[in-house]
């Protein structure tokens, strides 16, 4: 089998290499995947250029989000059987077989389509952690976000609708407006929009009571002149690659909370319990469409260098994701 | 008697004027309090300019913060008794004669010094309510703050000893650096340290668990530098009237929150019976000399403008009073 290792951190030419290996047996407890597909996200691109929070040691099999069918299972494994499917929760999906233990994955529904249970683990519970964990949301309330069109973007449309909640999304390039519109946003507009003045006559005369915002600089700003007094602020990405400017009387007169989110703390901090609930319900979204990604290209894993470049373009319509099926 | 009364927003002498007032005998539930001594906080000079987050309708007897003696009792009034001292909850202390409802006054014990005592209502319930709202400290955690030297700043280092916290200071002026220590700061530096290098060092290895923000702009991101993964950062004040510019990675990978406090919301959100607990804690902690505030210059009521100006001054050392006894 072959699987793409990092051998330094650097650009991926130089460092990030199809490497031949054996696929290892599991052991007691532990399950064997035959790979299927797996997604390329930012956070694999920052690891890969060494910018990102956590980095692995070297050499390691990378890639954080991937799905497979169980091939092999050892002593003591009650939860798959040969043939499920199921996603690793660790990092080292860029590869065609992994053997990791059983409670290491997250069993997916049978029915459930691989490409796109292949996104599962890093944007839909972002989504759902960021609706949850910030706010005691009700039915009715406004969740404001900008990069509304972004993998993370479009599982908040869906998860909030789900919910009871209305979304006021924020995309850079207007012919975004009805697919997001189509997705089930309650409105959408574009960046040049002043939600300060805009903001109440959109959300029929209300403030959101959530800001999501993965853009930083001015957009993030636009986002906080929309919400609530005392309503959190939470950031989860920074595609401007500038830092928020928050006016004090946002944080004096108005009680806004500026507040980060990390899919690696919330794995971290949640219990194993409350995490496997979470990914049922996600994948049940998935498996019945509500959740769905759409899939800008599929590459071949030989094709993988293709496949990063592709993934490091601004203006994709979707995921990139590697066919593991075939070398 | 003579009082204070706004009559516009704009420069203190033409809108604020001494008015000649008969003073109110107290009603049913009511006291009338001769008044001692009143002090000019930040927040009367931005009310006076109509920039404040909250401005009073006019005309208005301004002035947040005074003290008192119990004149006359109405009917009813069981907490307070002639002769009594007593700090008015509600503004309009810059007058020689208040009366209002008992129970919107803060009962003083005998013995307190009356000009330390009318600098109970601002300064030290925000120092109080800003250590004990926002992050769970224990003994021997640190505590970083801007504008240490600042009334607010005076008075947290004396309420985190008594919590057995460790307080970490940063001030302008390297003169008081001294002056901090006597008073029980554990550590105090100059806004030139840079506390991402220095902190750990002075902190003796370990990280800040809050942050107490009344400067904004680079001392602000300053004060973050310092703080441990997940702290609080709060904002309260904003001299130097610079936003705040948080670069990304303090709130996805650090996980550090921006807050921002606001005297006025606590005692919107706090109970009655709380806001009481902590005015008897910290009376008794001015009565004994724990708490203690610099006063920079003191004027009789008819030298208001006077005072105001001075006030306005940057470098004072200590706050400006006024004398209510004397017209």
């Amino acid at each position: 089998m072959l699987a793409a290792r990092l051998h330094g951190f650097g650009k991926a030419d130089a460092v990030l290499r199809l490497d031949p290996l054996d696929p290892a047996p599991p052991g007691p407890g532990e399950v064997r995947l035959e790979m299927l597909a797996a997604s390329i996200n930012p956070a694999d691109l920052n690891i890969i250029e060494g910018t990102y929070g956590q980095l692995p040691a070297l050499p390691a099999i990378i890639g954080n989000e991937g799905v497979g069918r169980v091939a092999a299972v050892g002593a003591g494994v009650t939860t798959l059987r040969v043939g499920d499917l199921a996603a690793p929760l660790d990092p080292g999906s860029w590869g065609q077989s992994r053997t990791l233990a059983a409670e290491r994955t997250i069993p997916l529904p049978a029915g459930i389509d691989p490409a796109q249970a292949a996104m599962i683990l890093v944007n839909p519970p972002t989504a759902h952690a960021m609706l949850h964990g910030f706010a005691a949301l009700a039915p009715g309330d406004w969740v404001v976000q900008n990069a509304a069109n972004s993998g993370v973007g479009r599982a908040v449309i869906p998860i909030a609708r789900s919910l009871g909640l209305r979304t006021l999304n924020v995309v850079r390039r207007p012919e975004l407006v009805d697919e997001l519109l189509a997705l089930g946003a309650d409105r959408v507009v574009t960046e040049e929009t002043d939600l300060r003045t805009a903001g109440p006559d959109l959300m029929d005369g209300a403030h959101a009571r959530l800001a999501l915002n993965a853009v930083g600089g001015t957009s993030a700003l636009n986002l906080a002149n929309a919400l609530a007094p005392g309503s959190p602020h939470v950031t989860y990405g920074a595609m401007s690659r500038q830092p928020l400017k928050i006016p004090n009387g946002l944080l004096i007169f108005r009680g806004l909370r500026f507040e980060g989110f990390w899919l690696r703390r919330w794995f971290a901090d949640t219990p194993p319990a409350e995490q496997s609930r979470v990914f049922a319900l996600l994948a049940a979204m998935i498996r019945d469409g509500t959740l769905r990604v759409p899939i800008h290209a599929t590459f071949p894993l030989r094709d993988l260098h293709a496949a990063l470049q592709e993934a490091a373009t601004e203006r994709r319509g979707g995921k990139v994701l590697l066919d593991l099926t075939v070398a």
